[in-house]
């Protein structure tokens, strides 16, 4: 229970009664909290009350005045509303019923950009700001999501004991009952590790689907042989929520056609954005962040459904030949899944690490790890693997270099490499799985060809190169034609 | 020569005086144009009228005001300022001098929606606005540019003979001679195509140093040899500015060491941005534009040089094997060059299409071709092919779809599919060739394991998805947990 003395009645407020916001209030109020709520349509505040919230600690208002007069002090209200203008205008509807020190958090899946502009101007009004993360969708929410709030640091004490009241719960690595939710760092770092959480499902997705392209291909599996195939892999290193939910997805029949239920459904994936501002952060920050780019692109090209059609008629490429040895395949494509995975989360975290250099905070990359350990889409046990990794070295740059992850990626590339190079000569696409070998075997590289590139910039733009025999920071430039000048784009005439 | 009447001394002012800004000047007068030049530190104006400038039809000013008056009206005045503030302090600086009717020109690497943003308000006033891309480098400024002039189309007739005077010249597929300089389109457009152009050149070089990285390594080829392979290219299928320099660059032996010296220069390559803008361009539009993506994360990748040291005695991988056949292996490099390079170009046009549609342009896609032509650094054979594809069909959805491009694809896979999957064996990164494979195989799938994907969608999230035997736009939910509800997020736990 909340423990400040006050004369309000309601322990926090909560404005937006989508199906999101009423399971987070049943979930707030069944640890023993009083919840008060709002929403701009206030009709759905009264059938709130008179069905799903009837009989409980829920308090119903009708105006944002009414909400800030029922929240005992300081003021506890969150924001479950659409991002973007939507979290504007309920901050403005709000705020002029605020005092200083209250506390207004946004739920939503905001742009940390955005996160850290509100909490800016909220703070030259003593509003306490916290923009965070709500992961596990609808019946995360009720059940127990996983909880990502960051912002202004001085309102977490206040929010702490609801938050992880109602968060998913997980052991850690050494066996204690652990909340998935922990205060992530100042400014948008809520909102950000969010983000970056939605981009690392787009990566898993995009994995497993190609997991499922080469399988079904190359094996000829049945619905229901693979229906067995991601069941078996939901015991080992793959072990996670979506592995599970795919294997369950391949015993669903269709009840219209009796076909399995997953190939009567139509192969255009839809996206609802954060993973475009992963990989936009990624650019922003120079790290190279290609396998989630390769699962937003490859959503994009699903998406042009029709185009894919008329291309199949028009373009040449092999007649996928069938692999005998079925039992050496699956544990190949199994390997594949598997590095490719380490692969994302090596890159999400490097972008986590850069976007935390750039805003100057100090994350606790374990913990973040521990957060998405239950609750949310892309729990797994492999998440503790990485917690226990930063346990090794908190400074680790990059996960690939943790001797945990560097032996299991020596040990899966051999079926990896065998899949990906027999994808490429059967005309199978996995982009994602190839992108990942291409950054392992790119990133072991001692050397590169960016050389070629440099003396290139240098011959046509005089952008000059540094030299292996010379102290880095130290530019050379070559007159490459001889022509003399500063520079030259050379002779070539068309 | 222009043709308006009025009182003024000069056909153009151009403020900016760096050497790609000198370098035009020098350009334009060339043609028999006077040119009036104002810059910031005015001491450049008289440094440049007593040096490069001198005892030509070059009239020197020393503040904006005077620029103006010196001016035949309409104005035409071109700011060669670096791109962002600068270009928005010398908007100010010279606004208040000009009349309605006078045209304003930006010819820096400005991203398109600050263009848009400043032809808005410069509109306002009156006054007409031309956001340019300007390509070939310092070179390329003196001696003809490519250049993408788009914003205020009446301010066209009224710089058409000066930019296409001193813009590059090649023969039309027709044979006659055009200039590389024409209309683009409304608002952005201009910059936006030179912002494609630039992350084409990202990409054109990520893939020669791939062809690069694949030939040292496999075959083992001294400098002296590649020099010969790509000179040999350069008469192929593959002609082009890029391919021409590369080959002469490992012609050039470092005075200091007596190596060749490509083999001294530090294998971190820089950049500038605009490939970055390229790629956030193709996420905001839902384009897959993977080729130039993987090649700006190269370039990250390849700036971890400290990294990758640490790394390369950490990871394992295999030890490369050397390729015995030779000259087989030259010839499918080649084709994976080539394959690759057709995939990024038609990602490349696909991208302008989204945006021309988003932005309600009307573009020339063959024209855009000829533009980048002569002058640029794409500049290529090639580009001719893309301007007959187009010619046959203006409406062209994709490049790929073209019966010559697909034709030339489907002679090419074969080569390019044994370099990827052997460098894939053998654990060389090729990321733009494998990704620019794993898009050609996507593209030409009727079917992608997407339908997977949107199941997982549904199950957790309740997104939704359409049916195969249903029409577009229908979308169906299914209870996949059987545990009622409009949803679940499923019953995995940790």
């Amino acid at each position: 229970m909340a423990t400040t003395t006050n004369t309000g009645l309601a322990d926090i407020g909560l404005i937006g009664l989508a199906v999101m916001g009423e399971n987070l209030v049943l979930n707030i109020e069944s640890r023993g909290y009083t919840v008060a709520v709002y929403n701009r349509t206030t009709s759905r505040v009264d059938e709130f009350l008179a069905g799903r919230g009837k009989g409980k600690r829920i308090i119903g208002t009708h105006s944002p005045q009414e909400l800030a007069a029922v929240l005992k002090r300081p003021r506890k209200v969150m924001m479950l509303v659409k991002a973007g203008q939507a979290v504007d205008d309920t901050i403005a509807a709000i705020v002029p019923y605020l005092e200083p020190g209250d506390i207004l958090i946004d739920g939503g899946n905001t742009h940390f950009r955005d996160t850290e502009r509100r909490l800016q101007a909220l703070a030259a009004r003593g509003i306490r700001y916290i923009g965070t993360g709500v992961s596990g969708g609808e019946e995360g929410a009720l059940r127990g999501p996983s909880i990502m709030p960051g912002g202004d640091a001085s309102a977490w004490p206040e929010v702490q004991p609801i938050f992880q009241a109602i968060a998913a719960k997980v052991r850690d690595t050494d066996g204690r009952e652990v909340p998935c939710c922990d205060w992530v760092g100042p400014g948008g770092a809520g909102h950000f590790v969010k983000m970056v959480h939605n981009g690392i499902e787009y990566g898993d997705m995009q994995l497993i689907g190609e997991s499922y392209h080469v399988l079904k291909e190359m094996l000829g599996l049945t619905a229901p042989e693979l229906h067995q195939v991601y069941a078996r892999w939901n015991q080992g290193v793959l072990d996670s929520y979506l592995i599970e939910i795919t294997a369950n997805i391949f015993q669903h029949v269709d009840a219209e056609t009796g076909k399995p239920l997953v190939e009567v459904i139509l192969d255009a994936a839809g996206q609802k954005g954060t993973g475009k501002w992963t990989v936009d952060a990624a650019t922003d920050n120079s790290v190279p962040l290609t396998l989630i780019a390769e699962a937003v692109f490859a959503r994009c090209l699903s998406a042009l459904k029709e185009q894919r059609v008329q291309a199949s008629q028009v373009l040449a490429g092999p007649s996928p030949r069938r692999v005998s040895e079925r039992e050496e395949w699956i544990a190949d494509v199994e390997m594949a899944l598997y590095a490719s995975k380490i692969i994302s989360y090596a890159q999400g975290f490097a972008l986590m690490k850069a976007q935390a250099q750039a805003s100057g905070w100090d994350l606790n990359y374990g913990g973040i790890a521990m957060l998405w350990r239950g609750g949310c889409i892309i729990r797994s046990v492999f998440l503790s693997r990485i917690k226990e990794a930063f346990d090794r070295n908190p400074k680790l740059v990059n996960l690939v270099l943790d001797p945990y992850f560097a032996g299991e990626l020596g040990r899966a590339q051999h079926g990896w490499r065998r899949v990906v190079s027999r994808a490429v000569q059967e005309g199978i696409p996995v982009p994602a799985m190839a992108s990942a070998l291409a950054y392992y075997d790119g990133y072991r590289s001692a050397w590169l060809p960016a050389n070629l590139l440099q003396a290139q910039r240098d011959y046509f733009g005089a952008h000059t190169y540094e030299r292996v025999d010379k102290p880095r920071g130290q530019f050379f430039h070559t007159n490459w034609t001889g022509q003399g000048g500063t520079t030259t784009s050379g002779s070539y005439t068309v």
